[in-house]
């Protein structure tokens, strides 16, 4: 099986270059980082042991890259207006097309564009930075949650499945992707949202008791709005406890929103706010904490001040 | 009738500026601005036209200002704690104590201090910032709505109303302070709450059409709560859309809140947020997107790094 991975940042370096070390042939469509790992290859800063790899396929368009068995997408979910021009060059009629992506939304746009059958998601929990060009840094967990967008029995998912755990990433399989999504965004909604907003790493918010009621009363809006599209099991109300206290075990952790908007880059808004919203309000639920912070991050965000 | 105002910041400074050049004898207890005025007098920047107070009467504790007839409170209700050391030396029997603090609870304090019958709660409309030492500016309105704290008829609000037309302040007296004071929370809570987070001026805020909904609807459970605390007559919901659009008239103005965030100092979190969720609380009322702005702003302060 050969790979191809289209939105190389944190997350795709670091799992492509899991996958590469273990022998499969992985390909990288890279932007910032082309000249350095062209260069010097990739550094990988993990805490489960650091490795370099002195030479990647590395390319800087999609027509380069030919096609693949399976198509990995890691790109920021504001970028999905270019998954047309992006991942079609690489489609053969059977190429399996993976979204690690945050949020909801994405395989719904994946599987309008190239079919759904092919389409699998991925939730990922994974602590990852950028570091400077030709480095990533691995600073916590890293398991991924496999689920087909079309659940069938074709052992599609065991088979990726496989393929992750023999690179050393600890994944499995769900019949419920649903789920998965709705119950991570349990703790991306209020971490990433109030961490964004705030400026604040998660320790910071865990640290004052009205903030942490705060979170706790968002996190349970959200698993009501999940609990009400149709999943096989609820989400327990008991999730919401369980997130927080593994929050705490995470230190000064900056979600990916809070180092976004340090950095200057667009929020994953849509994908992360407004696609839940839209899919909660669809099943008559409103979620007025979400919905709050939403706003208020798209106004930090729409009228930032010109760098 | 003599006058001692006690916190002279942007308010106290500005109405008694006023107060002063009408001929009453006015008395300031100032910290920052004692030896500016001391040297310089007072000069006021106003949009009704600039003045200067070659000399006031300037003290730097209230034991050596001596009684008053009417004691005018501008403290920044933070500091309300010090009712007591700064306002007891300045009493005699029939001295009455006016508030022109924000948010609700002030009025309750100095009754409990000093007796309810010598309270009168005034409502501010003012833009005013401080300048350099020994200057002040007016940006805009100044209107006083007057209300006893316990309402009766003996005509001391039209003799105080009377005192503050007499200088140049329009200046009414209402039957219903209680309702005053809430009509002013729907303004305050949402403006001086989102621009202080954002750290955005009020024409930010009302330009995105999203945020300008949160505000709208954060000032319906600011009407709601209202509404449920007796008022003489209820505040109706059009209120909300007449405020929004008197700010549209603001421009790029700065809430009070917002320049004490930007000034690192204390926030009036207690006086215009905590105190109307516990009166609204009392009645049974929950203003969820009011506490959530609460919240937000206590973890601002709480956790504000070290400067």
């Amino acid at each position: 099986m050969n790979v191809a991975i289209i939105g190389a940042g944190a997350l795709g370096l670091y799992y492509g270059a899991l996958l590469q070390k273990s022998g499969v042939e992985t390909h990288f469509l890279l932007r910032r980082d082309y000249a350095a790992i062209k260069a010097g290859g990739l550094t990988v800063h993990s805490i489960n042991g650091d490795f370099h790899l002195p030479q990647l396929h590395a390319w800087q368009t999609p027509a380069e890259m030919g096609t693949a068995d399976l198509v990995i997408v890691g790109l920021k979910t504001f970028a999905n207006d270019r998954y047309q021009e992006l991942i079609a060059p690489l489609l053969k009629p059977d190429t399996l097309i993976l979204t690690l992506q945050n949020g909801l939304g994405n395989e719904e746009a994946l599987a309008a564009l190239f079919g759904a059958e092919r389409i699998i998601g991925g939730v990922a929990f994974l602590c990852s930075n950028r570091g400077e060009p030709g480095t990533v840094h691995h600073l916590g967990a890293g398991r991924i949650v496999l689920g087909e967008f079309v659940p069938g029995d074709n052992g599609v998912l065991e088979r990726l499945a496989g393929m992750f755990r023999a690179a050393g990433v600890d994944c499995c399989s769900t019949g419920d992707l649903k789920k998965a999504r709705w119950e991570k965004l349990v703790w991306n909604i209020p971490f990433n949202g109030l961490a964004a907003l705030l400026q604040q790493p998660v320790d910071r918010l865990l640290a004052v008791q009205a903030t942490r009621a705060l979170i706790r009363t968002i996190m349970l809006e959200v698993i009501t709005a999940g609990n009400a599209q149709e999943l096989r099991s609820a989400i327990p109300e008991a999730f919401a406890e369980g997130m927080i206290e593994f929050t705490e075990t995470m230190g000064a952790y900056r979600p990916s929103m809070q180092i976004d908007r340090e950095e200057g880059r667009e929020l994953e808004i849509s994908a992360i706010f407004r696609m839940p919203l839209q899919f909660a309000a669809s099943k008559g639920i409103a979620m007025p904490r979400v919905e709050m912070l939403a706003t208020l991050l798209e106004q930090t965000w729409i009228t930032k001040p010109p760098a």
